[in-house]
């Protein structure tokens, strides 16, 4: 059967491929290392669970220190919620009679935070927070760079919270901010100048809300490439209460693009078989952008060879990686190599499960619970 | 419920959002438009049917006069097979004896042909032809320009062929090619020469093997963007016996930029809601990569916004659609909107369901049990 999960203890050379593996020795450092990063630091970690979307994989970021989870989508949230995850941001706006009406019942099974960027939307939330035990909790979000949602820091954001603040069913928890776009920065002062940004962001708005009389508990910043400078970022503005990086438990191609981390930290592959050897510096593999994702590269091309730096993933198709390699390169039909991709955050969003392994041999799938959950 | 069946004869304004929509006219309308093309220039419609790998468009597609289908990978055809498709060709390389031992099996229930342009391939291949009460039906892909797959046309392809054909197991049914660089040739005329060339490589090919001896049944082309050639293909070519075009049963913002399709013939299309309007001149919905994917569009942007050509789909993160609007475009947060994504090929991948409409009427929910089988 083409999907059924492997047998525990099976060599990885006995799984057929495409196969997306995660070293469970390479995830198991990135969690452990971002955790005490946070904890010197002295922020929350709450790590965005997009990023890998299972809840094993949750349970272990829990298990390192995590104090709770960010997640995108509601659907994601409920998934968590199941598993016993019980304390969660929802950083996305709620809009809808039918998402408010989960979002209330989520409310009712464990803590739920939710973000916002927008009187109306507040006004909604307002009132399924009304029927609820408590007010519900909420985040403003501040734009301190992205230019995707939120306003922009100062006084447009601290008149928003403020409005938010006043709202009876609600409480402002704190304020929010995602630097997305450090990922686009390539050289490490231009993010630690974008980190500081984050932050400052926040600080200068929560100051002109206090001058309105209203505190806020929690100054939420992140990503995995501004995590890096948390130290820094900690020391200058000592507000900051929480981290929420998420590409970190896997690193991809494009953070070893960044120098954030190195390929040994890459603990997502994607494990093929060379199908096509038609011309001497050409081999063809069998998982195109239907596993890998079409994300393009920081440094151009589709993903890394794991150990071959020397090949490029010159093109990628629906079910075609084109590698371009140095004519004497020796693989034949039939032989495996592993893919690091682009973007790790958007593979498990195509696959049914990860398989997770040590060394050698599969330890365990890893079921992939919120994949498809974008409502 | 995030993820379940709408009921039937919903209003589509009773979906939640995102939700991956086909219009049902617009399908039915490309699938005939489609089968009376190949009518007409005399040849057999065998569609991929990678592009939607739902079992209920195949059999729309063989209802509207496709002769058989063609799949990517075993894990698509296995499923088609199960639905009752009985004539499916699996143009990609099977590699490995767990695939092997798969094919063997698929090929005692269906008639199946396999693409490959290896001797090492071909020579496994046959095995599984000796153990099969017939030889194993087989295409020699030739590569006509992608530089993907295939050997060049001529000689290399010739003697490849000559070599498939003399291996006991195997019959050697045809050629075939897939020109997919015609989707990045802007002009009509030069798209035209792709089509042509197409062809004509495999003619050529076919030539220097009656040469030695040996005479195919099949030549086989194809794409959405060179089946628009097909008449005056088959004009000059009248060797060339079947086309494989995919994208055409919904098409997209790409076929609309090289003008082989219009917005009214996207049947393809993700239903979003605002929810977020941070400035004048901005409004993000709910629908990023992990629903549209993050294929680059041909005229740039990441999907066309249906009825509103003055907007712009700048970014496209995970969850997030960054639209650039007139800043007097009266958008509102809960507004629904329909995106076309750029390449509609990779969008039923992310999806578990397809919502078939018509007019403002859900009419079914289409399953996407292909969706993950790329092994």
């Amino acid at each position: 059967m083409p999907n059924t999960d492997p047998a525990p203890a099976a060599r990885i050379d006995e799984l057929d491929t495409p196969a997306v593996l995660v070293d469970l020795e390479a995830l198991e450092r990135n969690l452990a290392e971002m955790a005490a990063r946070a904890a010197r630091a002295g922020v929350r970690l709450r790590p965005h669970a997009k990023t890998h979307k299972t809840t094993w994989i949750a349970r272990e970021q829990i298990r390192h220190g995590a104090a709770g989870l960010t997640l995108a989508k509601l659907g994601e949230a409920e998934v968590m919620a199941d598993a016993g995850i019980d304390d969660i941001l929802v950083a996305y706006p709620i809009v809808g009679e039918a998402k408010l009406a989960r979002l209330r019942q989520l409310a009712t099974r464990v803590r739920v935070i939710v973000a916002l960027d927008d009187v109306a939307t507040a006004a909604n939330l307002a009132a399924v927070g009304r029927s609820l035990p408590r007010p519900l909790e909420v985040y403003v979000e501040v734009d301190s760079g992205l230019h995707r949602c939120g306003r922009p820091p100062g006084s447009e954001s601290a008149e928003l919270a403020e409005r938010v603040a006043r709202l009876p069913g609600l409480r402002l928890l704190g304020l929010m901010t995602h630097a997305g776009h450090a990922s686009r920065v390539p050289d490490v002062e231009g993010r630690r100048a974008v980190a500081l940004e984050e932050a400052r962001a926040l600080v200068e708005t929560a100051a002109l809300l206090a001058d309105r009389g209203i505190e806020v508990e929690e100054l939420s910043v992140g990503s995995t490439p501004t995590a890096a400078h948390v130290a820094e970022v900690r020391a200058t503005y000592p507000r900051i209460t929480e981290i929420r990086p998420g590409t970190y438990v896997f690193n991809d191609a494009n953070q070893v693009a960044l120098g954030t981390a190195s390929v040994a930290d890459c603990a997502l592959r994607v494990l093929v078989t060379i199908v096509s050897r038609p011309a001497p510096d050409r081999a063809v593999a069998d998982a195109g952008t239907k596993t890998l994702a079409a994300d393009l590269g920081i440094a151009g091309g589709f993903g890394l060879v794991r150990g071959h730096p020397e090949v490029r993933v010159e093109a990628l198709t629906e079910e075609h990686p084109v590698i371009r390699i140095p004519p004497e390169t020796p693989w034949r039909i039939g032989d495996r190599i592993e893919i690091v991709p682009n973007h790790a955050c958007v593979v498990p969003s195509l696959a049914d499960r990860l398989i997770g392994i040590r060394g050698d041999r599969v330890e365990r799938a890893i079921p992939v619970e919120a994949r498809g959950r974008n409502r």
